[in-house]
C-alpha cells in the first residue's frame, strides 16, 4: 500500500480511535473495499477489525505514516490535540479528517495547528449513530480545506452523505452542534414525557407511537418559525407566548404533583416569563430564539 | 332548538371561550352543521361566528341553558372554575366537555364539582393548533364520564379524532401534558438551534429542512427508549451516557463562545453529570427518564 497511490474507490485510509463510532467508520471503509490501517489507545478494540483485514498500527505516528488520508474519531478534541502533539511534523502532507465532536473554536485551533505542521485539515460532524453509518440516512457535515475535501470526498462517501458547509473550519461544528441541539431538545421532551406517563403506570411503549406522531406533526411548523427568526417578525395566529406562558405552570405543577422533577423545563418557564415582561405577549414561540441571542 | 333533542350529527352545542382555539372549535361545529350557541367574556369576539349563524349568549348561564352539550375552552382552569361558580346548579343534567389545558389534579377537582352539581364531566386535551382543528391530523384525548362520552362522541368528532384514555378524569391531562412536554422539548431544541446558526448568519430558513429531517431520523429511536424505560434495562450500543456527558460541555461552551444563552440546556448537563455520578456511564439516555422520577 503506497502512500502516493491516487485517491480512488479503494484509497487507503488510517482510522484513529476505535470506539463505537470509530469502529463503525473503519467497518464502513472495509465494506467499501478500502485498505484500512487502525489505531486505538486500547489496542484490544482493533481485534475484530484486524480479523476483517484491517492493519493494526502500534502508534498514532505509525498509522499516520501509513496513508495519506487520516480519519480521527476520539472522545473529545482535547484527545485529538494530545494525539497531534505526539505526531508533530509526521503529519506533513497528510489530510486529517477530524470527526470528533467539538466546538467551532476547537476546530479552528486544530486547523491552525495542522496548517502550521503542513497538513490539510477537514473538520466533520457525523449526523448518525454508529448503527446508521453507511446507511441511507447517515451523513457528515464537513468544513475546512476545500481542495482536500474534493480529493477525498469519494472515500468519505463510504460513511454516508457528504455535506460541505464552507472553508471556515468551524462551520461543520456549528451545523453539527445546531442539529444535535435540536435532537437533544427532542430527547429532553421525550424523556420527561416518559417519566410523566410512567407515574400513572401508562406503558412508555404504547405511548411512544402517539408521542412520535405528535412531535412529527408539530415539526411541520418549524419552517414557519424559521421564517420568523430570519425576518424578526414573530406575530402569530397559531399559539402566542401569552397562551404558552399562561399554560406552562400547569406542566411544572403537574410534574411536581406526579412526583417527577421539573428541572429540565424550569428554565423554559423563566424564558417565557422574560418574553412576557419584555412585551412579546402576542408573538409566537419563535421570538424566544431572539431572546436567547439578546441575553 | 330543544335541549331535549337527541344527539345526532346536528346536535346543538354551546361553546364557552372564543379565543384562538375556542373560535376554531365553534367554527368546526358550524362547518359540521351543528347549531352553535357561543359565549365569550369579551363579546366582540363572537361577531364572526354570529355572522356565520352562531347564536350569541349574554352569560355563561344562558349558554349552558341553551344546549345539553357544553364545550369550554378558556385560558386556564381557574377561569373554568370561575365560570362554574357563576353557574351553580344551572349545570345539572348538562354534559360539560372542558378542553382547557390543565393539570390532572385540576381535572379531578372540576369533575368532582360537576358531579356535585349533577353534571356529566369530560376532560379533554386538544392535540392540535387551531389551524389543524377538523383536519386529518387533529385529535383530542378524553377522560371522565364514559357514558356521556359515548353519547356525544359523534359531535366531538367535528374537532378531529376522539381518543378515550379512561374514566379517571385526570388521564386526558396526563396524556395531553406528556405529549405537549415532548413537543416543548422539540421546540426548545429547535429554537436553540436557530439561535446558534444565526450567530454565523446561516439563514434559519435554509437550516430548517436538515434540522427537521435530523430530528425525524432521531425519532426512530424513541420506541427503543420506551422499551428501556418500561423494562428498566438501559444498556446501549448506540450512544452512552458517558459519551453524551463528555460531549455536552462542547455545546455549553459553543453557546457561550457564540454569544447565546445556554440557560435552556444547563440542567441537561447537570442531569448527565448526576447519571454518571450514580454509575450509569454505560447506559443509554433512556436512563435519564428513571432519574427524573427518582429525584
Ligand atoms: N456514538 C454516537 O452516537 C456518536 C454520534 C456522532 C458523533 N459521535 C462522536 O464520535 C466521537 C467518538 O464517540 P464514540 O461513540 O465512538 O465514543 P466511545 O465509544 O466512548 O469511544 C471513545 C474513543 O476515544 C478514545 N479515547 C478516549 N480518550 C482518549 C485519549 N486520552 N487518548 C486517545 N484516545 C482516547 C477511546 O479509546 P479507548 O478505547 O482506549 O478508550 C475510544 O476510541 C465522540 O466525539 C462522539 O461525540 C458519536
Ligand atoms: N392555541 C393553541 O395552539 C392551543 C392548542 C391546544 C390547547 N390550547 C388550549 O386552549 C385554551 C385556549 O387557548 P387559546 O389559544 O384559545 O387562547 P386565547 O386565544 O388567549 O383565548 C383565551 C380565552 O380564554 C378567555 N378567558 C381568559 N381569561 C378569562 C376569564 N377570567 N374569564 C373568562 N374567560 C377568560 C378569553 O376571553 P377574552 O376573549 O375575553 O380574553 C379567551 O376566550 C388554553 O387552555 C390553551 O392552553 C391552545
Amino acid at each position: 500500500m503506497s502512500t502516493s497511490s491516487p485517491p480512488s474507490s479503494a484509497a487507503p485510509v488510517s482510522v484513529l480511535g476505535l470506539g463505537m463510532m470509530g469502529t463503525a467508520l473503519a467497518t464502513a471503509l472495509l465494506d467499501a473495499g478500502h485498505p484500512v490501517t487502525v489505531w486505538n489507545r486500547t489496542p484490544a478494540k482493533a481485534g475484530p477489525l484486524v480479523a476483517r483485514g484491517a492493519l493494526p498500527a502500534g502508534t498514532p505516528a505509525d498509522a499516520v505514516a501509513a496513508n495519506p488520508l487520516v480519519v480521527l474519531c476520539l472522545l473529545g478534541n482535547t484527545h485529538v490535540q494530545e494525539v497531534f502533539d505526539t505526531l508533530g511534523d509526521a503529519v506533513a502532507g497528510r489530510t486529517v479528517v477530524n470527526l470528533t465532536n467539538g466546538t467551532p473554536a476547537q476546530a479552528r485551533e486544530l486547523a491552525a495547528w495542522a496548517s502550521e505542521h503542513g497538513a490539510h485539515y477537514i473538520d466533520g460532524g457525523i449526523m448518525a449513530v454508529p448503527q446508521m453509518i453507511a446507511g441511507p440516512h447517515a451523513y457528515v457535515v464537513y468544513s475546512g480545506d476545500e481542495q482536500a475535501f474534493r480529493t477525498h470526498r469519494p472515500t468519505l462517501a463510504a460513511f454516508g452523505g457528504t455535506k460541505w458547509t464552507g472553508t471556515d473550519p468551524g462551520l461543520a461544528a456549528v451545523h453539527d452542534l445546531a442539529l444535535l441541539t435540536g435532537m437533544y431538545g427532542m430527547v429532553i421532551g421525550v424523556l420527561q414525557a416518559f417519566a410523566l406517563v410512567r407515574t400513572e403506570n401508562i406503558p412508555a411503549t404504547g405511548f411512544a407511537e402517539p408521542l412520535v406522531a405528535w412531535i412529527q406533526a408539530m415539526l411541520t411548523g418549524v419552517p414557519e418559525w424559521a421564517g420568523a427568526v430570519d425576518s424578526g417578525e414573530h406575530l402569530t395566529d397559531v399559539s402566542s407566548i401569552a397562551v404558552n406562558q399562561s399554560a406552562f405552570p400547569n406542566f411544572l405543577t403537574a410534574y411536581r404533583d406526579q412526583g417527577i422533577s421539573g428541572e429540565l423545563f424550569e428554565p423554559f418557564q423563566a424564558l417565557l416569563d422574560r418574553a412576557m415582561a419584555e412585551g412579546h405577549a402576542s408573538d409566537g414561540l419563535s421570538r424566544l430564539a431572539d431572546l436567547l441571542r439578546a441575553n
